[in-house]
């Protein structure tokens, strides 16, 4: 019985691998709670540490500089995360980026952004990481994000990609070439506006699936998430949270437990699509209660229940009193 | 058997009386679908027409000039609308507003606020107004809303007031004293942070429920609406619309709709309330479609029932899904 299990597990692994393309940085950020100075950020490391409580085969691609703190990236491996897609760049520095929060949190200036090691960032996928099912693309230059995708020999499961503003003004040609490729775009509402030309979001979720991604998700910040699928909508409220101390990596932690998710379940049908913004708001939520990791790494299986709970209850109602007029 | 039916339906009528008071405007309005010159606006008109389609004993509070068109009233009393409460002053204009939305249409300035008749509203509420159980108090001077309150010879079974941030600025004392006696109050994010003093909105309503009101509704517009109650919560989303032509209008069709749908079941619980936010933003939904009162005079049991259907699937997913931790 035992043995039957163990081989379960082994199969279920094989199934749910991630792989995660991003960046592995530091950051300044000022928010009206306070400030914090180069403390560990990127993408690459909250969507893994996110998706690293549903699944435990996480290929990471990402780049740092000889400054980046060993112990990181001992923490991540221990949670199950391949770093063999890590470059470390011998006597250069790791991306830094510095921003400051308004004091209604929603908006944010950014101070300084050094690429640094990330202009030389040019990802070759280790042979073990190219049959991995589920792939989040953390928001990068869509070349970098096209090239990861075009290394891999065969089409995979599921393509997240993630990317924002900037690079619609810049590379708008490089993008639509990657949203080709893409099975779920996350972007805000107004990014979804400018991508679609469309000022309703309904209108601009047709025209973005024609460009390539069958689910659109908006986040919306404190307000949630919004997914689109062929005409079907769903809506993920935003659970109001005691003290927002610091929003950074909210979006990417969401990315990670929205993939992690459905790599553990591996149904990635518009039915468990919903359920996946749930748990990639429940990490999101827990994100912005701390600065930098400092929450996202220290979670119990018990508060993340008790936090999806909670997540349910703010959107149940009783159906059966519909359809009542006058 | 039909005589029994017939009396507790009189029995139910008597206990659903809705007594709403706020303005009744002519508005001109500029959006980035069209502009509309003069149509009929005003809060009591959108509450009182949203309200109509769940409870047919609506007692209205407003006051007009002779510039109103008297086939506006006529479609409101056929409509159930009592309007021995409105006070029709020869020889003056009606309340008048203007204003322009932006491209995003979350944003508008007033370009003309012309009070006319509204300077002289000292409201006088009839003697058949008296009983009323259910009470809407339109966004108006705290001190008017306040004078409606004590008319009232016994407490009534609920009290929702709107307001707005202008009256924080000029009348917060006023306002104070009005919220001791109102059982839910709804207003924006921001306005619920300019009244608390607080950022985060949990904590904003603990600080609002100790003014009085025991239900705080935050209105997020396009976003959704959020209920407080107690430490308790519920997220109502904001239902993606085709084409919002018009917002004017939108949180007094909201309003209308919660209330007459608490009429109509006669049911206060934070569990009947939740399903009220449904309602609410159902009717807002319809609102903002058209200009002035286009849409919302003209709805069918049966689209409001489809509407209604499609804010039920926007929130529900699959709950048995969650507690999958690894």
């Amino acid at each position: 019985m035992r043995g039957f299990f163990i081989f379960t597990l082994i199969i279920e692994l094989n199934d749910m691998s991630i792989l995660t393309v991003g960046t592995m940085a530091f950051d300044s950020i000022e928010t009206p709670y306070g400030s914090v100075n180069k403390v560990i950020g990127g993408a690459c490391t909250y969507i893994s540490w996110a998706a690293s409580y549903w699944c435990s085969e996480i290929n990471l691609v990402s780049i740092i500089g000889d400054d980046f703190p060993e112990d990181e990236i001992r923490s991540l491996q221990q949670r199950g995360v391949s770093t063999d897609g890590l470059v470390r760049m011998k006597g250069k520095k790791s991306f830094y980026w510095s921003g400051k929060y308004h004091n209604d949190m929603n908006m944010r200036d950014t101070l300084v952004t050094d690429l640094n090691v990330l202009a030389d960032f040019n990802p070759v996928l280790p042979k073990s990481y190219l049959h991995s099912k589920y792939i989040m693309l953390g928001n990068l230059t869509p070349s970098i994000q096209l090239s990861v995708l075009n290394q891999l020999p065969i089409k995979p499961k599921l393509v997240v990609l993630d990317t924002m503003n900037y690079w619609m003004d810049t590379a708008l040609d490089e993008l639509y070439l990657v949203l080709r490729k893409v099975d779920v775009l996350t972007i805000n509402d107004e990014e979804a506006r400018q991508l679609s030309g469309e000022r309703s979001l309904l209108k601009a979720a047709q025209k973005i699936h024609s460009f390539g991604p069958r689910y659109l998700i908006i986040k919306k910040g404190e307000h949630g998430a919004l997914l689109f699928h062929n005409g079907l909508m769903f809506f993920a409220p935003g659970l109001p949270i005691a003290e927002v101390i610091d929003p950074t990596g909210a979006g990417d932690s969401f990315a990670g437990g929205l993939i992690g998710y459905l790599a553990r379940t591996d149904d990635i049908s518009f039915n468990n699509m919903k359920t996946a913004l749930i748990y990639g708001s429940t990490m999101a939520s827990f994100c912005v209660e701390n600065f930098s990791l400092n929450k996202l790494k220290n979670l119990s299986q018990e508060e993340i229940y008790i936090r999806l709970e909670q997540f349910k209850d703010l959107s149940s109602f009783d159906e059966n009193q519909l359809g009542l007029a006058n």
